[in-house]
């Protein structure tokens, strides 16, 4: 900003030119928009009108706006600098993955390769080459969003804006809108887990969820367990709050090693435990009722808090929604996190916490966090909850992961090379892929990119570097030629990399 | 939750009828709803049909559901319990500040006194007090919905959710949505403020601004230095976070005093400065220009990052904008956060941070605390700022609010008694009120609430003892005969207790 007791260098009504042209070339102001009124300059810049008249013309001179008789000013349809596509130019290149602080407009620089330790950085970076290069999205963490009943939620969302004509911030404060909780609880309900709806707190996503648990049970220096390899939202949750990861190595079938777990209990003190019983991203398993049991009991005889990442929860490809942690505690150890972004609405980001015994505290912390969720997604998802399909969409969305899941795997099987494994996803989108030990997936990445592909690069998931040559690949994106294309392509460079 | 693995006590069946008749106590399945079919709840429980059939017609022979040929059971119209009631009752006395682990349904327990030093836990009761019970809203930190062009917005929302199928995450994954960013950044050259766009990130509200922007510049343990009397907003991060208040005495004119500030800065460790500048809730000031001058000033020669809250940056009753801190700093210092939640819609949660030098970590941040903002209301937001009547809209509430001021001023004048005191709020929509020392923010506040009234105590906007007989006023709704026999009662009050 233009500091407006500094004495000017240049004359006024220069400086004045100099700013505007400044917010054209940033695409502030477009081709063919209004710039504001000389009266209005005027009173904003705290200048006299002759210098803004003066600072209009020395613009119109320089090409850079025109001015059109009883409408005012505007900018020149074809600026010099081009000023809207170096602007967007600059987004793609942002979203590219162009490190935040070295931005250049205009030219894309390519994705750097984060430190394996700043796995946020990374998972960032990621995310924006997925997003800016219509790449084939192996790399996605996020569902096909073609998949969801999109326009459904939306037209309740419009009957809500329809019949409403206000909203108050105080009708949903924490713990969130009545008739959602209602409806969350009467879901576990369905599924065969009664859980006291008083219990909910609704966040914004699973993200939310999951920082303030860990908050309320943990402090900055503490030491947390998760699993190896884990989602990477748990090491940000631990990051973000100044905690110290613990990595606990995890079997691809059955989920954390519970022997491990309790040598490192025993060893030294940890805060809190964070794992994804049911369908883990990037590992895909099932964790059984026995070791669900058997992981509550053990962080009972420590006291420890469990927070359990479930989002995944109606992803199945079984017969039935797999139990949680939270349905083995009776000592409101478990804090039991979810939403409806991988079964319901990813951009809606509405989440929950069944906090047991810290309730009281995460509740507390949502409200300082963010205040409150947004209304009308909330309510948009309580009536479709009572009135709509879900089931039916479920039912569909299960059946096409099972089926899309043996696709890629077998796709994979045809193209990668000779020590290629796969993980056995029981439910999700995500399939985890052990690849020769002397490919790296981070160069991997790099490669891929340049061809258009986008992969999830092992070093996300874990602060260690067991898992530089595993990659996580998403397959909930209709099957197509370019599909196979870009996995037979991967195939020949993992098979040069090898 | 019930645990599906330990040994029931009691025949499966009726555990099984217990639960049932626990969630539909509770409102999980409300008075007329269908519960699971006995298929479901076979496979959902893993018992036989022959156990879900006999807990059925065990909870038939309770009244508690009834079966329907050819549809399957319900929960009868008029359950014993009358759940659905007792839980709206739960519901309300949840809002009407019941201390959250103290939950009795069906009766509304009487807001608890809470301790001062515990700022947030008494917002949020105060807070729910106000929502529960159709009282006055004077204690409201929130503007009349009434006001604000609600059916406009959505109806940009509707309009996306009409041309767009589907939504991904990725396309507004931080810093935000492109085009709203744009919009923001013009919004502030229109007001003669030039900004790089590239330095917005967009948030779910100031609330995750201010959170974020003091993570980024403080740590656990450090000492922020705010206003006295400040916005509770301020004292919930620093609360959030872990670090400690140092409070500042502050000019109901002119703002923080900045030879105290100075002082402190020379005699401790300070890691950075909340302020807000201008129309300070509750103060109501606009800090003059050179005292904003002298501020960053300080700032910079104490390498000092000062946050700077401007939510209310468009509600200014004088000819023009105020100016922002951010404008005066040159290095970088001011992380600069604001809203449109109290300008053009509180529910929509879109805030924005323009975070100087510390924008990259901001950034950051944001991602790993909610990973986006939802999509749909930025983009309903910059489409209505690109075609709609903003500036229509704020002339009509800025004249509204300034006449609103001068009115509330008058009635306190002629109803409360001798010793009271207003502020001359010069913009912003609240008004803070010293009353004779005698009285007691927190016993008037509840006694009012007895009476159907509330007020914001003194307590909440300080941590020391300072304001016990301040309270805030929120002069937004339109004055009715209910208001001002309100503002008489509470001057009866007020003078008993003088």
């Amino acid at each position: 900003m233009n500091a407006p007791l500094s004495a000017p260098a240049v004359p006024r009504y220069e400086q004045l030119a100099d700013d505007i042209e400044a917010a054209v070339q940033r695409g502030v102001f477009g081709p063919g928009e209004r710039i504001p009124s000389v009266r209005r300059a005027s009173e904003q810049h705290g200048v006299s009108i002759k210098t803004v008249l003066h600072a209009y013309a020395l613009l119109e001179s320089r090409g850079v706006i025109e001015s059109r008789p009883q409408s005012g000013f505007f900018v020149k349809a074809r600026p010099r600098m081009h000023a809207a596509r170096a602007t967007q130019a600059a987004a793609k290149a942002r979203r590219a993955g162009t490190p935040a602080d070295a931005r250049a407009a205009g030219k894309a620089a390519p994705a750097t390769a984060a430190a394996p330790v700043d796995v946020s950085r990374l998972v960032l970076s990621t995310l924006r080459s997925i997003g800016a290069q219509d790449a084939v999205p192996l790399g996605s963490p996020y569902p096909d969003p073609a998949l969801y009943p999109w326009r459904r939620v939306n037209q309740y969302a419009n009957a809500i804006a329809r019949r409403q004509a206000s909203w108050t911030l105080i009708d949903d404060l924490p713990p969130g809108n009545p008739e959602l909780i209602r409806q969350i609880a009467r879901r576990y309900a369905e599924n065969g887990a009664t859980i006291d709806p008083d219990e909910i707190v609704i966040t914004v996503g699973a993200t939310e969820a999951i920082n303030l648990s860990l908050q309320a049970v943990a402090k900055p220096g503490d030491t947390v367990a998760v699993e190896s390899p884990t989602y990477y939202a748990m090491l940000h949750a631990i990051e973000r709050l100044g905690m110290r990861a613990i990595e606990v190595s995890t079997h691809p079938d059955t989920g954390i090693d519970l022997d491990a777990l309790e040598r490192v209990l025993t060893r030294q003190k940890v805060a809190a435990c964070m794992v994804m019983p049911n369908f883990q991203n990037p590992l895909g398993f099932r964790m059984p009722d026995e070791n669900k049991a058997r992981l509550v009991a053990l962080a009972c005889a420590h006291d420890l808090p469990v927070i359990e990442n479930d989002v995944y929860q109606e992803l199945y490809f079984g017969q039935t929604r797999p139990s949680s942690l939270k349905q083995f505690d009776t000592r409101g150890l478990v804090l039991h996190c979810a939403s409806f972004s991988k079964s319901l609405s990813a951009s809606y980001r509405i989440g929950w916490a069944l906090p047991g015994r810290y309730r009281a505290q995460v509740e507390k912390l949502k409200f300082l966090n963010t205040l409150t969720t947004p209304s009308v997604p909330q309510v948009a998802l309580a009536d479709y909850l009572r009135h709509d399909g879900y089931d039916r969409h479920l039912r569909r969305l299960r059946r096409f992961y099972r089926q899309q899941a043996r696709l890629m795997r077998a796709m994979i099987e045809r193209f990668f090379p000779a020590g290629t494994r796969t993980s056995d996803p029981q439910g999700g989108y995500v399939l985890w892929v052990e690849l020769p030990p002397r490919v790296d997936s981070m160069r991997l990445y790099q490669a891929a990119l340049a061809q258009g592909i986008t992969i999830g690069p092992g070093y996300m998931f874990s602060m260690r570097n067991d898992f530089h040559h595993y990659i996580r690949l998403n397959y909930s994106y209709p099957w197509t030629a370019q599909t196979e294309a870009a996995l037979k392509t991967l195939g020949e460079l993992i098979a040069k990399m090898a």
